[in-house]
């Protein structure tokens, strides 16, 4: 089955306390669909400037990556600077280079528009239903946001929510969208808004998954070294959404052993830095750590 | 099997945005004898004051927990004020009046010292190895500390904690007492100091328990009010031990199970202040939440 994804593609630089880089491969669309590429086919629909680099393209295509609905643009790709502080929880954004991502318009390819999987990644939510108007009928949407969506276009934000079936946030996103500070009232009120099931990534602490009749938290994989934290959310977005769409199943068993899959995804992307670690991964390795996983929660 | 337990009575004052409570039974000792005698007898070693009420003695005698090692001595019994914000993690202390507690000296009634487990609740880490002196070979023994303790007696704690088995610890204070902000890396340096297995408490995300050969997480139950955190850790412990006590094994699966018990018992005892809500709650509540913590992890 295939999965279209919309979103950002970037160029990072990112200062952790265990290292610096600059203008590394990132975006949400990026770590998503490198992610997923280990389940299913990946559509990528994004866009770049004349300086993206062969390089990368070659990357995403050995992985698999439907590269037809990767627009490029006149001008430069978006860049963003961020920087970790010992609290690798603390994320302070220096600087943000929109540059074509400005004018980004996503075109859905004819072929791409039967997509069953569909995840919109934290772009502005006017473009997310720009999208969702030329597929036709997904069998799952998942949708993504951020911060900066929430403030300067809340009603755009909850419209585009109606339109998801599964909503991915973090946990302060999720306190700002709702203005609950318990996670549980917070969660029951997206569903409200109309997703049949929101999950909340809490980062280190893992994520917390709610449906009108579940509910299922797993801890984050403890790991001794948490390299860069840049990326985590679309990489679980990633291995979620592509455990699903290679079963082809969306009960509530499946949607766990997604949570599952996306929390490996994510574990092996703070490892190192831009998609670094994803880019040396391999399946058994996948498999090995969802075994883990079951080792770590077991009682 | 019976429990030795050394810790405080308090007498708590506490608000938090669900209401406020004055001069309420509290105290590390407290909370950890209720919970634990859901599962097996307690035996209690703690310091009130001339002002301290058959009331509360009788709720302790009711519960099984025996009294013999009970000291009451001239003045007040020790008194806690604090609060919580809407952020119910972050709580102030706003005033401390030690009263009776700042001369207690742990005596251990001779039919306490053959006591197969023991819990060193909060105290002076000094304390803490003086009770040690007073009792024969345990089987296991567990033992808490906190921030004010790391700060002032560093040394006694460091020396404390080569005498215990099992160490349960919040999560800042972990991070405050090894100097390491990563909780794996934290850990293994607890066990380097001496205990076997040490837990880290980390309130609403939920606790992780990490032995040499071992790494257990389990998330906290999800709330929808969280009435008042106090008491929480030591009703986790109360769980933990108890449950360990009556099943009289060590083994990591029995750990495991341990640590479901003392979540199931901190998720009761945040439902309402003080210990009203161990005060009504039966065996079979507990039971069914132990089933709910396997629905809600489960994969």
């Amino acid at each position: 089955m295939s999965i279209l994804v919309v979103g950002s593609i970037a160029f990072d630089s990112v200062e952790t306390p265990f290292g610096k880089v600059k203008e590394v491969l990132g975006g949400s669309a990026s770590y998503f669909s490198i992610a997923a590429s280990f389940f299913a086919n990946v559509r990528l629909v994004a866009v770049v400037g004349e300086d993206f680099p062969q390089e990368h393209l070659d990357f995403f295509q050995e992985k698999g990556v439907d590269l037809q609905g990767l627009q490029r643009l006149p001008g430069l790709t978006f860049r963003w600077e961020g920087k970790y502080g010992q609290n690798i929880n603390e994320r302070q954004t220096l600087s943000t280079c929109l540059n074509v991502f400005e004018v980004f318009q996503p075109e859905i390819p004819e072929q791409y528009r039967s997509s069953q999987y569909v995840f919109l990644a934290n772009i502005d939510p006017d473009l997310q239903l720009k999208v969702l108007k030329q597929v036709n009928a997904p069998k799952l949407t998942v949708g993504d946001t951020m911060n900066f969506y929430i403030e300067g276009n809340l009603s755009g934000v909850k419209e585009s929510l109606r339109a998801m079936d599964i909503m991915t946030i973090n946990e302060e996103e999720v306190k700002q969208l709702t203005g609950e500070t318990n996670l549980v009232r917070a969660a029951k009120k997206i569903l409200s808004f109309g997703p049949k099931t929101v999950i909340i990534k809490r980062g280190e602490y893992g994520a917390l998954m709610l449906s009108r009749d579940s509910i299922f938290s797993v801890p984050a994989y403890p790991l001794e070294t948490v390299c860069d934290p840049t990326g985590a959310g679309d990489s679980f977005a990633g291995g979620f959404l592509g455990y699903l769409a290679r079963n082809r199943k969306c009960d509530d068993k499946s949607l766990r052993k997604a949570v599952i899959f996306g929390s490996v995804m994510a574990s092996f992307c703070v490892e190192d830095f831009s998609l670094n670690r994803l880019k040396s991964l391999s399946y058994s390795e996948i498999e090995k750590r969802f075994g883990e996983f079951k080792e770590l929660t077991k009682f």
